[in-house]
């Protein structure tokens, strides 16, 4: 059983402290964060499948797909280290390097993460101050400093956290994460640290990371940017004495974690480059779950639906021609469309939209989709926003 | 040899007559067009991939299917006659078997398409009246008429023909299209009707459709959506008294042929919802055509490099991210990228761009941008636009 803690985040979690400064990457904001565990994680994480991948996150795929216990996640903002060539991985190496040598560790131990402008160099200067100025400052309170600086055209800082309690056993489990555009190869990236204090052996961790990934952060799209930079890690350093050692707590921590990524993935939503409204997809009905995901991905990644709902527009006819290009087998004149609880569109193109109805449900600032293939017994849910002109404003004045 | 006709239409070819007329189905302006050859014609055609297709489009398709010789195109725009249900497939059969007994020829001998809103029933008796009126109205003049009728949200009508000289032979090529979401499948889709004088045998001309559509309809993007409605069709009469019946002339008439869909996909791109620039996107140096086709159609989908073409920002690194996300296999390290002739980036993460001439280039309302990917010898054109606050105007504020 979890329950979601009042202003959680990563030092939600016992013995994880963390901070969040300015060091000079950025013009004023903060920019350098870290997360920090005296008692060694074990750790998995998922990384962009984008071709174009930055130094910092080879590395610190390189240090997951090893045996290292870890104690630290050290994140910029303002500069993505991408497409930056040997320089730039020279430097992540170095910002990694250091990072470790002032918290006496050794560069193994220490996952790196960078986000921001693509093809310029990091200031090393500036980072290399940074990270002797933010060691001292790691504290159990750090948490939303760290969530903080972690932010590039987001609007707020996304810190979760919850409480787990099997029987008399308890944990937590805290997460911060970032968009804004998802995901916006400039100046924006997906990134998420989660933690926990719980014991989880690494494979069973990496096996529930992915699990809870697979329905929260990659069921989410502002724009159907994947980035250079993209990548979710979970640290647990077992602090809390809860191993995760039975089915029946594998399942508990399942849960839990599914309920912290989604409530992140929401939240990088509802602040997506511009939005107005945060939309659920739900897809059911399907005759696979490809065919479920391939609707659900066409539907949150049209610029029409997008913009449709935006203008507050019944316009299931959107609807169903992004379900129908999205590749997915079924047959449309069996499908049924609802906003909210109100069928818009009956099977045999029975049209049963009441335009007033609809209007109001449109007008609110979450709402759902619900598309029925009535085809077969598998479901998805996605989350997007609406598109609107703020979009494009964003985008189009952001390098300069 | 080809060469365009200034003003060229579907009816630059002889034996064809046309017209466009208001009937109705719109408020005010023309939305019934008739392409007509008195001389039966060989015709091809390829039509949407989309699951979900309207009823006029199924009907078409089993023409083109059949080895009928046709007469005649009726388009009505202002409803697509799609998501309709049984009521909308009788609809599609009337206007079809109604345009063919005032002609004097039979149902299966003429082709019908419908572009407009989805999910309407089509308003039947102003349709019939239409018909009845638009039979007498067709002259050899009235190409850009028909062209006028066809369209919803583009600007403007576009028109196109090329004479083609082999020889002493000559004989004719026109087209018009519509678009102008590429494509919106509420009051959009993407049209074009071909017509030549020249003798064609179905089974050629079916190909020589395919190779010229390939390489321009299917390589254009405003917003990566498939319309319900989209088909391209061609109509050969012979009437030139020239058959392309060798290798020379069938590569005549291929050239020709691609240089008018060239022109009447890129008059779509450039009268895009919302399109200030029409950008050329040349991927070269790939090591499969399906990787370049991959990066083409990536980057011209990307909603951050469309956004970014319109602030006219040298953002390069949302090429490469682009690219990277593509599922092309390439060496990132190996890229080059140029805005017309300027390198902005050369191998090993060399950037070279002059903020000065890039902001000159993507000041221009034609640009290229040339990716090569310095791998293999294969290469893809493509065309898109940038991305506007007027696209999202357009949309949001669109059925209503």
């Amino acid at each position: 059983m979890y329950k979601f803690i009042n202003n959680g985040t990563v030092t939600s979690a016992n013995g994880f402290k963390a901070a969040g400064i300015f060091c000079g990457i950025k013009k004023k904001k903060k920019d350098l964060a870290l997360i920090y565990s005296t008692q060694s994680c074990t750790s998995a994480g998922t990384f962009t499948l984008n071709k174009v991948k930055a130094a910092p996150l080879l590395i610190s795929q390189e240090v997951i797909k090893s045996d290292n216990m870890i104690n630290a996640v050290l994140v910029n903002s303002g500069n993505a280290n991408a497409c930056t060539g040997e320089e730039g991985y020279n430097n992540a190496k170095l910002m990694q390097s250091v990072c470790a040598e002032k918290l006496n560790i050794k560069p193994e131990n220490v996952l790196i993460s960078s986000t921001g402008v693509i093809g310029q160099q990091m200031p090393m200067q500036n980072l290399l101050n940074g990270i002797n100025n933010i060691v001292p400052f790691i504290s159990a309170d750090g948490g939303h400093d760290a969530a903080e600086a972690i932010l590039t055209t987001d609007t707020k800082q996304k810190s979760f956290a919850v409480k787990v309690e099997i029987g008399k056993e308890t944990f937590t489990i805290g997460g911060i994460c970032k968009g804004s555009g998802m995901i916006m190869p400039n100046m924006a990236t997906m990134l998420a640290f989660i933690t926990t204090d719980a014991k989880v052996e690494k494979s069973l961790l990496q096996k529930i990371l992915f699990n809870a990934v697979d329905i929260s952060f990659n069921k989410i799209s502002v724009d159907g940017e994947t980035s250079t930079n993209d990548m979710v890690t979970i640290m647990a350093n077992g602090v809390s004495g809860v191993e995760i050692n039975t089915p029946g707590k594998e399942e508990e921590f399942q849960k839990a974690l599914n309920a912290v990524s989604i409530e992140m993935a929401k939240s990088i939503i509802s602040d997506g480059e511009g939005a107005t409204k945060l939309i659920t997809i739900n897809v059911t009905g399907a005759n696979t779950k490809t065919d479920a995901d391939l609707v659900g991905k066409s539907l949150s990644n049209s610029p029409l639906l997008k913009t449709a709902i935006y203008g507050e527009d019944a316009n299931w006819g959107r609807i169903m021609s992004s379900a129908g290009m999205s590749g997915a087998e079924f047959t449309p004149e069996k499908v049924t469309i609802k906003f909210d609880d109100h069928a818009v569109l009956l099977p045999d193109y029975n049209i049963v939209v009441d335009e007033l109805i609809a209007s109001k449900i449109l007008a609110k600032k979450e709402l759902n989709i619900n598309i029925n293939l009535n085809g077969g017994k598998f479901s998805s849910t996605w989350w997007t926003c609406d598109f609107t002109e703020n979009y494009i404003k964003i985008n189009a004045n952001y390098r300069t």
